[in-house]
């Protein structure tokens, strides 16, 4: 058995007005983030992490923000067709953990929801999908409520 | 043979005058982390990548810093906590590579203590738990000392 | 087998006038990297992430920066040394993936570049080093140019 580590980091801006998708669902809230995509970070970063570890390049090489094609586009499709690249090669989940940063709202309470709608998206079971939370303690452009990040780390095998 | 991977990352102000508790022991220092709990963000990244891994939610989950009873706690009965959660579940850990952000003071030297330490609370070989030091180069909160972050990777198997 | 998880950060201040050295290339631009070594912030995270799954401490342990002998130093001699390091203790590397988060420029054609040359360095496949990169949206002290960070995932065995 081939096992491989995979990891993604990713950053939107949050913006007043704007719908908030995080982790494949809409969280209410003030503001939400901005990109060429629906920004959804959780989303994104899942799929960096999945590309790295089966060394596919990332999700800028494969949905680039200079493509019209992916302007507004729900991210849950942009996994689905990771998903695909990945059974392609032969790899199988062993399991993501995944950690949101954001200094409001709290995402405790919607983390379930998000779980079930990537376990979903991916057809994996939601005891392989780990989401956690943390703010940055008011520090850096999380902190100030600037932005939302993401964190997550992979193991996949053939 | 089920492997899984967790990761970690947390944060905390420091603030003068106030003990600096990391890696389950007290570093001499002008500033200390400040939080609800003792504000150790190492012990703290451990947690949060160990229940990552099992998918036990996060630390703020489990102990919520709204919670009374965790007042001031010391991070090293939250990590005795979250081993007991582990082995419940029936994980074992593989190992744990960790990496404190601080721009001073030097950390190097405290290493061996805490790893001495974090072993002896989660009852695995040294040879296990690896801690990391780097500054940021003045940039960012941690590079302009009004904060420490540290992340945490974890490889568990049953 | 044991199997083993390995994680690194780094970061370097981007200063105008300098060469630009990052995963063992010259990268054209009006900014290089600051450091004491030629500040390569990708084969930092490399050798960073080998070392802490190895349980063999820090890059800074074992290449201080106030050792003269390591001034302007070209990090593939670091990375190779820590190769020998994990081989003696009977390591081999499964995967890598790794990300570069850096505002400008553009590092994607860079990418395959870099991965031949860390191939060579490290002895080992192009298939098993993956290079992500991503901006952070303008935020940060990545956003705002003022330095490049990098992180690293590997997975070791014996
Ligand atoms: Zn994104
Ligand atoms: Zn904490
Ligand atoms: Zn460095």
């Amino acid at each position: 058995m081939k096992i491989r580590t995979g990891f993604g980091y990713d950053v939107h801006q949050l913006v007043e007005g704007l719908d908030f998708w995080l982790g494949g669902i809409k969280v209410p809230h003030t503001h939400g983030a901005l990109g060429h995509s629906d920004a959804d970070v959780l989303l994104h970063v899942i799929c960096d992490a999945l590309l790295g570890a089966a060394n596919l390049r990332d999700i800028g090489f494969h949905f680039p923000d200079t493509d019209p094609k992916y302007k507004g586009v729900d991210s849950k499709i942009l996994l689905k067709e990771v998903m695909r690249l990945l059974t392609e090669k032969g790899y199988q989940i062993s399991n993501i953990d995944s950690t949101i940063c954001l200094q409001e709202p709290k995402i405790n309470p919607h983390i379930p929801a998000m779980k079930t709608c990537i376990a979903e998206v991916m057809g994996i079971p939601e005891e392989d999908i780990s989401i956690k939370a943390t703010t940055t303690e008011k520090l850096g452009f999380v902190g100030k409520k600037e932005g939302v990040a993401a964190y997550a780390s992979v193991l996949i095998y053939k």
